[in-house]
């Protein structure tokens, strides 16, 4: 039997659990709803039942991470605050989960727990420096220095979401404007989808047709309605992947890595995204470190369980 | 005697030359003109001369520090572009001084020096982690985390001056729009100074009292008429200080550091530049790193060459 670490993500509709090796290979994974209005005590019974249902089933697990979106204080094992996990703040998960299961548990930034899980497996930990950024509902990001994640002062490094690209921009979810996530994250892009669906009523024919009901609108739409040729698809990219780039910019001048990976859902757009990204580099005078840094999406974006599996493992039994 | 290690500090008028103790006392210390037209050979003969001149007095040092305003290769010992020096870049400084006095030599950007200057001498190495801004002419960075001088993939880390704070923004000598440097830089703040008293006649009396003669404008004027109650004074630091607020606030979210230092002449201005800095700070949500930051001003803004000097010391001695 392998060494295994559990690794849990939790999103604002459903956490995904996994039981990962060393090798950051996922043995077994299942799904719960996250449900958070029933509370965290709930949700953390609900972990604990999955949790002991597979060791009854022989996976035994040397250590517990646990992702959450949010302001995570590190150091005490509990939210700080969350957009979207109501009431979740304060409750001690790190304690009460250590306790429940008898694992030592780490509690991360589910941001930085994603890009630990693709800096360790994809990127097999070969670039000395590098930033993460998950691109999702919400935007995030993690930063890796001298092979160690950085987490800052207060366990806060590599919030890129919340830093500015345009004055004064649009609303973010956060309460402020112009921030990156108003622009990249999935509701601020289908935000300017259905605007521009608006301003232009013969405009985006094929996004029209493959998804009749603008209110379903997804990003995954918008990337098959610009690989099928849609103008108003591409050009949602085109702004979309703009703005993702002046963002960047600034956090590649600042933080000098050698590579730059996009990961999240939104991060499957792929070319779409990185054209106007890169065009966005070559255009910066003084950007030694914009040439310099190497830039991709990630091969599999939601490797959020196996980086906290790993995180934990690492924090705890090395 | 004391252990020494010189360190010099180029500016694109002056240099500065110190002989520096391990604790970062300045023993001996002089100025020549950079004189930058007259090419890189040329400053390099000037400058062994007055290093050898002082070691046939007897200070002799174990290391020398080499800080220069621009894009430097750590690695090669070179510059790679700079705004202030034409023909500078590509001559291998490193190489030639080592040569040439027979020392140990380390070439750094010159806000990379400034910062590990007062990171070592002024804060004594205590905070874990430091963002520090170097705001003259131009506006420069350095980053600390765990106690080390982060350079990045290229050397280039903490490039703040070109990180964007407007959009479009004003033009910034880099060639390029909106960055922080083009509303911090020296530049900036005069060119928005001379707006405001083109743009009201009757105001700014007792700044044009100061200086009569406004081509004469320095931000030392400027601070001086804020102090004695010059409401278009006050009004340019503020706005000024706003600006910086905005590019300091997405460093800060990105690499979470415990302190955040200005150093340099403008941050002489003091309280001028904190108080606005520090209301964009508590105006943000999402703000757990922004307000854990310990934030102040040098006391010594000019450690440029003691910082260049303890630089070269570290990496090639201990």
């Amino acid at each position: 039997m392998s060494r295994l670490a559990f690794g849990v993500d939790v999103g604002g509709t459903f956490a995904k659990i996994a039981a990962v090796t060393r090798a950051g290979k996922v043995l077994r994974k299942d799904e719960i709803p996250t449900d958070p209005h029933a509370g965290p005590a709930d949700f953390t019974d609900r972990l604990c039942a999955v949790l002991g249902s597979w060791r009854r089933r022989g996976l035994r697990a040397e250590a517990l991470g646990f992702a959450v979106a949010g302001d995570v204080d590190h150091e005490r094992g509990r939210l700080r605050l969350t957009p979207n996990l109501p009431g979740w703040p304060g409750y001690p998960f790190r304690d009460a989960l250590r306790r429940r299961l008898r694992l030592p548990t780490v509690m991360e930034n589910d941001a930085n727990a994603a890009v630990w899980g693709a800096y360790a497996v994809e990127l097999g930990r070969r670039p000395r420096s590098l930033i993460g950024v998950t691109l999702g509902t919400g935007v995030g990001g993690g930063i890796v220095v001298d092979g160690r994640l950085q987490r800052g002062a207060t366990g806060t490094a590599g919030e890129i979401g919340h830093t500015r690209v345009a004055w004064p921009g649009e609303p973010c979810r956060c309460g402020s404007r112009g921030c990156l996530e108003a622009y990249a994250g999935t509701y601020g892009i289908l935000r300017l989808a259905r605007r521009l669906l608006r301003a232009g009523p013969g405009r985006g024919r094929v996004l029209r047709r493959l998804c009749p009901n603008l209110k379903a609108l997804t990003p995954k739409v918008l990337r098959t309605a610009a690989d099928q040729g849609d103008p108003l698809a591409a050009e949602v990219w085109e702004r979309t992947g703009t703005m993702l780039g002046l963002g960047l910019a600034d956090a590649v001048m600042l933080v000098n890595p050698e590579a730059l990976l996009l990961l999240g859902g939104v991060s499957r757009a792929g070319d779409w995204l990185l054209r106007p990204v890169r065009r966005v580099f070559r255009e910066r005078p003084f950007g030694t470190a914009l040439r310099a840094v190497s830039l991709r999406c990630a091969a599999d974006p939601d490797g959020g369980c196996v980086g906290a599996a790993l995180l934990a493992w690492e924090e705890t039994c090395l």
